[in-house]
């Protein structure tokens, strides 16, 4: 994807290129991004180096094309643009926002953007190449090097899947024009929003999903709901297995459990979208010789995003501490932060919700316990029972909230439901300032809105609370003393 | 609106009518029913009076029918449907969720609901008349009698407009089917709402506002954005004019300014609907018997929600503390509470959010200053210019936060943009805790959403904030100086 726009960029750079550093940020997505600028606006002097496109993954093969193929597939059922119209128009959507990005980073005082690959040769230097060229190679020196290098598509090998059928994000917004029938390994993020998108452009999709359930990490009738919403779109979904083999004449996906011989098969299919997880960029890029320490591929972390050696900091995908753009972007605050600040306190860590931009969105924040003790309430609301969901026409969605008797806490909430990538900011907002549920009693949320959910999941709080109060006493009691055993 | 099956019902109920009761409440809207309901679980009988449609305006005029509409206006354009067959779903999905209400609450212990006309003969008497048989009379006493009768639209005469083509938000969802051409007086919710479903369903529109620009009570930016919005869905927008006749031969309606005289015309208009404002539902309920006042027609209530009779309670749009039907069940929680538990403290006045939910929704809490001194800092933030309106392709869209300096505490949210209506709800949840501005800094907003726009907001009032704490200093003493002064 290195065109030669970026190669002269380099070429031009390379003369204004220092020795010395404030600051090397390896990788220009979204969270490296926000540490160069960060450190530049605060005076830091930055390099930063890329060795594919501006933007990262969010911008070129992520949250950007796929939002934008998402909305473009809602459209469409007005519009009537073909699969092949559509995507060209995402594509270049998608390349219009990198031109943008590429020219205001680019010019951007204090940051010098380098194009090429980087590699530790200690903990304080960095070796560039170039990627067009392999002659050209530089060396700096930075007091802080900071590794934001991503991750990529976890590989899959399928017996007789021909290259051109297996696809991943990083080249599904390269198609021509969609196929006609997809199978999609992988019910996550990506695959479901794939599978949504592409149904409503009209592609045949069976999603294959090896866990029993579809979203295991989440309660029980999220994946529910998400999986009526999806089957109620005409999609396929099967889960408790994964793909096995493929055969090119028959065009023919063989599927089983992962641990089980062929039980099944996907009949016609034209391409296999792999979207079963993710790994870290983190080969090549020297960690040994500087003895940066990594964890199954993960660039390990302390709370401030500093590794094992006091120079190195790395935050986002490469880290196992986050696998989104916002969780980037929280994390390479805090690295700019403790940097720029180093004095001042760590605070607490950040609170990550992720978010599926399905129809209806999925979105989460906390972490749900695996086991509902007597210490814990957790309410559960039909979302399709809410007025705006009548009008609206909603037949599924689910909010859950867990949380602690009596104190109020709230541990975690999930919500599947339309706009409710934005529902969960108000859960955001509440447990970052640790504001616990009774508090939310008072608050009058605009009528009719999926937000009034809130409100009515309150209500059913408080009044358990209310009428049952000797017994949730007890139950607290209990938890209490089941923690302190523990 | 009275039928057959409600008739039946008053003279069935009729036997068990008690004499005495802990409340009667007076209108069957949301308001009503949250009064009529929470008294009722918590051990008070009940007496709940609708003199016509339970669920009142909301369920029956407003909300409900007016949500729907706007639903499958956007619908339309996949289906097809013509305005004739949409307005006939709309009134079935109203009728049924209306029979759903009618049900449940005629069914529920404690409540007897009675279909008639309530008067008050005295501070604690209530003398009912059925609507369909003026002679059935019977009078009931209660310790507690609480006024949720509601609001009409304000009535405006217009020199020869026949009466079949004045329609208003009672008559609205009645028609047949959509007018070719549409004269709207008044740019407020129901205007703005009506202007939208009616556009994409086909129909030619003009909205005339006799203030100078759209939604004057907001910061200048919403009412552009809004304008700008509506006119790119080929809404005409006619400001600083009102209604002066109609010429029913040319079909014409002769507009000026609200002082002034005629100054130009909208030609071709099948039908006005009238929207410029509601009057309260005061007269004939025997408030001048009860001493209950009033106060230009609305019944004046402290903050509990109690009148200058003790006995006697309001809430709702017969009041002038709210004019939606979330401000009228927040009010009724109050006055649930007055009544249930009366030692306890009153709490702090709730905030009441609005919203429109026109495409793309407008929603405000708080408010606005009129005038921006040197002590508040009023941020705002184009919503085209994040990354999800960028793949949603959103044109235009504002978000305006009013914060008082160095305190960070937040005065006034305003948005415009997709999903307003579930973002106010975070600035809601934030206000009526306190949180100041600072203490949404830590908050993780999923990328890429609306919501991540108070990401930004927050970060610019920080970089104000930090960069320059000594003049913001200056100007918060200055502030503070004054409003000591004022």
């Amino acid at each position: 994807m290195m065109d030669t726009e970026q190669a002269t960029l380099k070429t031009q750079t390379e003369s204004e290129v220092q020795d010395l550093y404030d600051a090397v940020v390896i990788g220009a997505g979204s969270g490296g991004l926000t540490v160069a600028v960060g450190l530049s606006t605060l005076g830091k002097s930055v390099a930063l180096i890329e060795a594919n496109d501006i933007g990262g993954d969010c911008t070129n093969v992520g949250c950007i094309p796929s939002k934008s193929l998402l909305h473009h597939s809602a459209k469409h059922l007005e519009t009537g643009s073909s699969s092949r119209e559509v995507l060209s128009t995402v594509r270049d959507k998608r390349n219009q926002l990198r031109d943008t990005e590429q020219h205001e980073f680019g010019e951007m005082d204090g940051i010098d953007l380098i194009f090429g690959r980087a590699k530790l040769s200690s903990a304080t230097t960095v070796e560039i190449t170039a990627n067009n060229d392999s002659q050209l190679t530089k060396t700096i020196s930075a007091s802080n090097i900071i590794i934001a290098t991503g991750a990529r598509p976890r590989p899959i090998p399928i017996d007789g899947l021909p290259a051109e059928r297996y696809v991943t994000n990083e080249t599904f917004f390269e198609q021509t024009e969609l196929p006609k029938n997809l199978a999609i390994l992988g019910g996550g993020p990506i695959g479901l929003e794939m599978a949504v998108a592409s149904r409503a452009l009209g592609t045949s999709v069976t999603v294959l999903e090896a866990a029993s359930d579809l979203l295991p990490m989440l309660p029980d009738k999220a994946g529910v709901a998400v999986r009526n919403s999806l089957e109620a779109q005409g999609i396929t979904i099967r889960t408790g297995v994964t793909a096995k083999r493929y055969d090119d004449a028959s065009r023919t996906l063989y599927v089983g459990p992962i641990d089980g011989q062929e039980s099944g098969s996907v009949q016609d299919v034209d391409a296999v979208l792999v979207a079963v997880g993710r790994i870290p960029n983190s080969a090549g890029l020297g960690l040994e010789t500087a003895g940066v320490e990594t964890e199954r591929g993960f660039i390990t972390t302390d709370r401030k995003g500093r590794t094992n050696v006091s120079s190195v900091w790395a935050i986002g995908d490469v880290t196992p501490r986050s696998q989104t753009t916002h969780g980037a972007n929280a994390w390479g605050r805090r690295v700019i932060k403790a940097i720029a600040f180093p004095y001042m306190p760590t605070s607490s860590d950040p609170i990550v919700p992720s978010a599926i931009f399905t129809r209806p969105e999925v979105a989460t924040i906390g972490e749900h316990p695996e086991e509902i003790t007597d210490d814990i309430n957790r309410l559960t609301l039909d979302l399709s029972t809410i007025d705006r969901a009548y009008t609206d026409e909603v037949a599924h969605g689910v909010l859950i909230v867990d949380v602690r008797r009596l104190s109020g806490k709230v541990l975690a909430v999930t919500i599947v439901g339309p706009r409710a990538g934005e529902l969960i900011g108000v859960a955001s907002l509440a447990m970052t300032n640790d504001i616990p549920l009774h508090k939310w009693y008072p608050v009058v949320w605009a009528y009719p809105t999926y937000s009034g959910a809130f409100g009515k999941i309150v209500d059913m709080h408080m009044s358990e609370t209310l009428t049952n109060l000797k017994r949730e006493s007890r139950r607290w009691v209990g938890g209490v003393t089941r923690r302190w055993r523990s």
